[in-house]
């Protein structure tokens, strides 16, 4: 099932549009073209809408947010919304500054995304209005174990259920839920979080697979979870003893390129509850 | 003839201001770096003008356009041309937004670069006024082919004979005109396309190459254009099973750092018309 | 000595805040995760005291100078002093504009940062309110030789007395000063400068070492500059024939993720002056 989901990928090569953050834009439009889709980065408040049409998905990341985008940001998005294209958003710090909570809280009630895709701290920040970050990684009491899995499922469950979006939590274990299902994910690998960006790569995939199978937001974005953490995984197995976290960057993009349906269908580690 | 021009790269090591986007800025750095060039890159309208005062050549690219810069890109255009600097314009979605189209047009008519460098879709949009494009790719309609070519050529040479311009397309056949003579050029591989930024890198290759061998604009473009080509086609035979576009793009670099000119000489494969 | 230094980073993994440049930012990120510290990039001045308050340390970096985030470097940088963070002040390109050479001195002056980390016609022009620059390489005069080396000691020792802050000046043989000691440093190798950005790597890993190491300010940035060298070292024993700049990019960061107490405590190349 999710195997189909990356072959649609590759068959629609949906156009992304990013509106992003400099540190990892790079690697973005990279993952984009790996998986089969490709990238349009455009920002400009005078451009944004005349790209997110041309385009079958949007992005927004606020990873060095700057003031200057987020009209854009608003407009590209309610027109996204518009054309019936998915819209993902990443809200990149959300907790660390008041100017992040406020602008993904903004971007939450005015364009209602289709999909959220943060790390715990982040989508904590979003549903309860506030919470602690360590920067843009996900404070240590905020990451989902064995432990703590029951009471993450519900809290990501009843918040998807709030905002009427997918929310997808990464860390240790991955949750997906659209309010009624929710997937637990145990794709992945610890050395995902030594690479910057591998996060913001995850919401572009996830607007590829949103973008290439319409009407299937929760197994499109669990898919797209799925195959990202696996090619993590690929990746770690490729790794020398010279290998560090600019090869295995490196690694995880040729495993996107090379991931084949019969790979994610059979790598996919997931539960539903 | 064309491995001179490459020699004339590294022994003058042309320093090379980029006006251009915040995605592939880095790879066009590197790929300065690897010809034997030197990149600056500056965008400021309060600092342009020094920097291109500082430098041997100029490109203005497109991608991530944002207003703020335009100002700075018409100064600093004008004032490579009046210290007689090669200024490349790289017209990056040229035609997918009413921005692009017309920060492009503008730039030609006011700065009047010496070298236009893009995909056919943008050059059309140019020499038109108008066209189609997949965001930042060639539209299918506007790919140059075998029996395209013959009206490609000549549509090509017709618009750099217009716009007194040296004319680079890229695609599967590559055009490079100055209006009398029309270099068509089958180096590169479909790979190229799976990289982010490989035209941009390609603009940042050809205002090396011009600046390192002044009054030779044709010859020096199309020596770029080959040398680009050729380095995606020794990176290809590079490729392991387990490699994709994120080694792909590392062995396109290490390529043009090791290009010989015997081998740009040997492995160039182009016809004049 | 140093070897503990490194240590100390991987233990306390400080966060670094960065208000950086577009071109190397995605380089700055990893490198400061495959030291075993973790990034944090933000510009925006409506944010950056917040983040700055959240991290450990402080870069600031004037490549790509955008005279709208100078307000925020300002208030960053004085917040950081405030909190007994270091700063880290990376005078990109100074002396090749007015802008980045008024506003290097502007920071030198308002927030007195605690290490200043750059080659030695950046240095120079701040030490004497002018200079000649090659873009934002040193001009060939500036280069610090065995020949130049007493003279140039002195002129570092001096600066670094006169403005109160480490001086590392960085190329062929690097020096690191607190005014009273002068680290000379033999590690490194040429092709660092093949790889654009290895200055702001090295700033940026000056930072997380200056953070994990309180009040040793001079041994933190003399094993920072021992590091980053001896990473370039051990990086170019990895290169293969096929090998460029694009893989001993990769290889430099995969030698910081493997770096040893035992090998930098070892490999660390350096007389005191």
């Amino acid at each position: 099932m999710f195997g189909d989901k990356l072959c649609r990928v590759r068959q629609a090569a949906p156009l992304i549009h990013c509106i992003t953050n400099y540190v990892t834009a790079n690697d973005c439009a990279n993952l984009l073209l790996a998986c089969g889709a490709s990238p349009v980065m455009a920002d400009d408040p005078d451009e944004v809408e005349e790209f997110t049409a041309l385009a079958q998905g949007l992005v927004l990341n606020l990873g060095t947010l700057d003031r200057r985008t987020v009209p854009g940001m608003l407009a590209a998005g309610r027109r996204a919304k518009a054309l019936g294209h998915p819209v993902v958003l990443d809200p990149v710090g959300a907790g660390a500054s008041r100017l992040r909570t406020a602008t993904a809280q903004q971007l939450l009630e005015e364009v209602r995304p289709d999909i959220l895709r943060g790390n715990f701290s982040e989508i904590k920040t979003l549903a309860l209005g506030g919470g602690g970050t360590h920067g843009v990684d996900a404070a240590p009491a905020d990451r989902v174990t064995e432990q703590t899995l029951a009471q993450s499922v519900a809290f990501v469950r009843d918040f998807a259920r709030a905002c009427g979006a997918i929310v997808a939590v990464t860390g240790a274990i991955d949750l997906v839920s659209d309010g009624q299902v929710t997937y637990c994910i145990r794709n992945g690998t610890p050395y995902l979080r030594r690479v910057t960006g591998t996060g913001c790569q995850l919401s572009a995939l996830t607007a590829a697979f949103a973008a290439a199978n319409p009407g299937q937001l929760l197994e499109s974005t669990a898919a797209a979870v799925c195959a990202m953490g696996l090619c993590g995984q690929l990746a770690e197995t490729r790794m020398g003893s010279q290998d560090g976290n600019a090869s295995f960057r490196a690694y995880v993009l040729d495993a996107v390129c090379n991931l084949t349906a019969d790979q994610l269908e059979q790598g996919a580690d997931y539960e539903m509850r």
